[in-house]
Order: structure tokens, then sequence, then C-alpha cells
């Protein structure tokens, strides 16, 4: 029988999903639980690899086992063999020829960022730091410009080798959520600052570092570092240095794969 | 020179936050970065301690030193000799009689719980995991029933010693935010579940393990193991044997201290 399922992790204490020699990964210590929880030797597909420090709280995988273990009762047979910072959110039965790689049709990272003078404990863990504001009109204007189908090799980390770099985004959003404490400040038009910012993506796929490259693109705009011209130009050139900064991979989570 | 400064820390690593010999501790750790940073021995004193595992967004501590460092760079200095899970917010000058412990006129404490069947790896460092539904609308009920000026014994960890167990509790609120996947299902009229949970009390002073008392007692409530009747009598009585389970210490948070 196959099953998919739906995985969440703090990544913090991983070298990301995929198993490696010398280093300890989520698909390892997934396998190893899964194995043991169900009594029988089995390996995990995700939907995609994620990289060193980065979280999920969507992750998908399928899975091979013969179990008689009803499938509502596999998440809680599997977590009882789980640390703390792995957990398995749902099961259900597929039919064989899903794949939970290439049977995915849409996919939703969230890219967390926190502005504000000084580092925010509580938030370090899943977002990154930016120390000034940020003109969040001009970011989302330039999120309007990266929407749509387009050859994404400008937002690729170089090394990536695919035969096509076509993409669609489906929608790309930038929202700011004040800290509790200037919740009654006085807006401040544009200039976001003391607060958590949120970019969320959907797509029907991603290429290497896709996200974190656009998240250090829509930064460097509100920045002013780049103008909403040099976007346009980014993407019709194809040209990945042209384009922001990648970003650190704690900041990143895959939110949900959709089928 | 006195100082005040609003600290910021995730308590997962630390035994609470007063000193202690055999474990590390959040004073431990920010004296020897304020004294580093500002180049004379120092001590700090906090509005209060938190236990081992309480995490903190806006804890307030005084400390004197003598330096030329002025005082909106004393954080970036500090901050330089802090590991990520501490942080100063800000920092102000304040007058010689100022005491961070008994000039403290109220403190606002959140406890976050989240409600779902399986554990989330996300929120688990800084929050309780409940794992069926409770009634939010009964919830709300009692936390009417403890806002405003009480003898709180009933609601004070055994052991604990004071002078007068009557305190204040100026707000008591229960909010919940539902998961992301989960905002577009059907409002289920007062069973919340697939959300977080946000317990916030505002209150001129805390008895020992006071809030996760109260949010203990809020969720014995939440699943019919206590009526409001109960808590009334719990209150009038000042029996602790009657309230709800003490909840842990990873779910709590001081948002606040105001002067």
């Amino acid at each position: 029988m196959r099953y998919r399922a739906v995985i969440s992790y703090l990544g913090s204490d991983y070298a990301g999903w995929q198993r490696q020699k010398n280093a300890v990964t989520v698909q390892e210590v997934l396998e190893k639980a899964l194995s043991s929880a169900l009594g029988v030797e089995t390996t995990a597909t995700a939907s995609g690899r994620t990289d060193a420090g980065v979280h999920a709280e969507g992750q998908a995988i399928h899975f091979d086992a013969d179990t008689s273990i009803p499938c509502d009762k596999i998440p809680f047979a599997v977590n009882a063999k789980l640390p703390p910072d792995i957990s398995m959110l749902s099961c259900e039965p597929v039919s064989d020829d899903f794949n939970a790689r290439f049977s995915a049709k849409r996919k939703t990272y969230c890219y967390k960022l926190y502005l504000s003078r000084q580092p925010r404990p509580m938030l370090e863990p899943t977002h990154a730091h930016i120390v000034v504001p940020l003109d969040i009109a001009a970011m989302r204007e330039a999120a309007r410009l990266i929407e749509g189908t387009h050859d994404f090799k400008c937002f690729e980390a170089s090394g990536a080798r695919r035969r096509s770099t076509v993409r669609t985004v489906y929608s790309l959003s930038v929202e700011a959520v004040p800290f509790a404490e200037t919740k009654n400040a006085d807006e401040k038009t544009d200039r976001a600052f003391d607060c958590e910012m949120l970019v969320t993506v959907e797509g029907n796929g991603f290429l290497y570092n896709m996200v974190r490259i656009i998240a250090g693109t829509l930064v460097y705009v509100g920045l002013h570092k780049l103008t909403l011209a040099d976007v346009e130009k980014i993407i019709s050139s194809g040209d990945r240095t042209l384009a922001g900064k990648t970003l650190p991979a704690q900041g990143l989570c895959l939110l949900k794969v959709d089928y």
C-alpha cells in the first residue's frame, strides 16, 4: 500500500531533507521512525529537498508499507518514534502511481523576515533579521512583476542544471505584521519597521534557491538598491548576478504542496 | 548612572532568569555581556525571576554603570556580546531610586497553547500542546470571574510564602488563531481546534506559577472538567488543590513590564 503524508519540521538542527553520510537529516530520522513504527523497512520520497536549516509546515511525502495499523492511526504511531522537531500531521492511502515529487502541482513557501533595530530571540530561529525599514509599497509592486510565467533563471543559484527554467508564480504577496507593542503606533505609510514581514509565494515549481533569491531581490527593492525597472531587466536578462542576494535558510518555510 | 533596559530571551536553553551554581541562566549570560561591553563589572536586577524554560519578549531590568557609550548605542554594544537567544531591545537612563523589581506597576504575560491532533514542531518551542478541542466560550466566561482584585492563593504553587496573596488581574483574554490551512474551514462555534490559543493576562503582580495555573484552570474549563461554579469556588476557597494543573514552562512568555 502506498501512503501520502504531510510532515512538519523545524529544520534548525538538520542538514536539510535529503539523506547524507556524516550529517543528520530529516529524511533519515523520519525513515527510521516510519520503519520502527510500522515494523517494515521503508523509504520516504518528498515533494522536493529542503536545504539545511529550512523549515516545513507542510512537506508532502509518499512511502510504501504493508501494515495492519489503520491509516488514521499511523501519525500517532510514527510521532511516538519522532523527536519534537519532526511530526507527521496526517496520512492517507493513495494509488500506486502517486509520486510525492512528480505528482506535485503547486507549492507554497513563506519567507519570514523581521524588521527591527535589535535582534528578537523569539523570532531568530525562523526568520531573517533586517535592521532598517523597507519600502513595502515598492516591494509589492516588484512582486507584481515577478508573478506570472517567466524564465526564472535569474533567480536560480549558480551550478544548478535543469532542462527548463520556465516556471509559473501564481501569487507573490508581502505582508507586514506589526509587533504587539507597536500595534497602536502611527501607521507609517510604506516604510515598514518594528514588524514581522511575510513573503508568501505560490508556484507550480521552484528552481534551486529561487524563493530565497526572490525574497532577497524584494528586500533590495525595499531598500531602494533596486528599482522596478531593474527587476524587469533582471527577469528579461536572466542574469542571476543582477538580482538580490540569497537570504539565509532559517527564514524559509515550505507551507504546503498541492496535488 | 542607572539604566533601565528591555530584554528579550528564548528561555529553552536556560535554567531560568536567576543566577545558579551548576546551571546556565539568563542573568549570568547577560551580566557577563554587560560587563564586557561596558568595561565595568555590573549586575542586572530583573522585574522578577522567570522559571527554567520560560521566555520573555519584554523583561525589564536595571543596572548601574559608568560608561562613555551613549545610551542608545548600549544595546548594540551589549548584543554584540550576547548569543542569539538573548537580546537587549532598548535602554534608557533612569533615576537612582528606580528599581526594576520594586517600581514595577503592571506586568503582562501570554500563555501560548496550540490545539491539534498531532505535534507542531514550529510551535513546540514556545507553546503547550493540547490534543482535543476546547470550549473557548466557557473559557472566556471563566476568565471574567478571575479578572479583578482577589486573594489568589488558589493559584499559587505550594511552598511559596508571601505577606499577601491579594493581586489585581486587570484583564484576562483568550484568543484563538486558526492555523493557516484551516482558515477557510467552517467556523466551529465555541469548540476551538486546529488553532493557536493565546491566554493573555495583565496584572499588578503575580504569585509563583500563577499564570501557568490560571492557564491550566482555563484549559480544565475548556475541557468541561471544571464548571464556572467550580471556578468561583476555587477563588473563594483559596484551595490550590481544586484548581487546574500547572501548564508547562515553555508556553509562558513575559510580554512586558510597565512602570
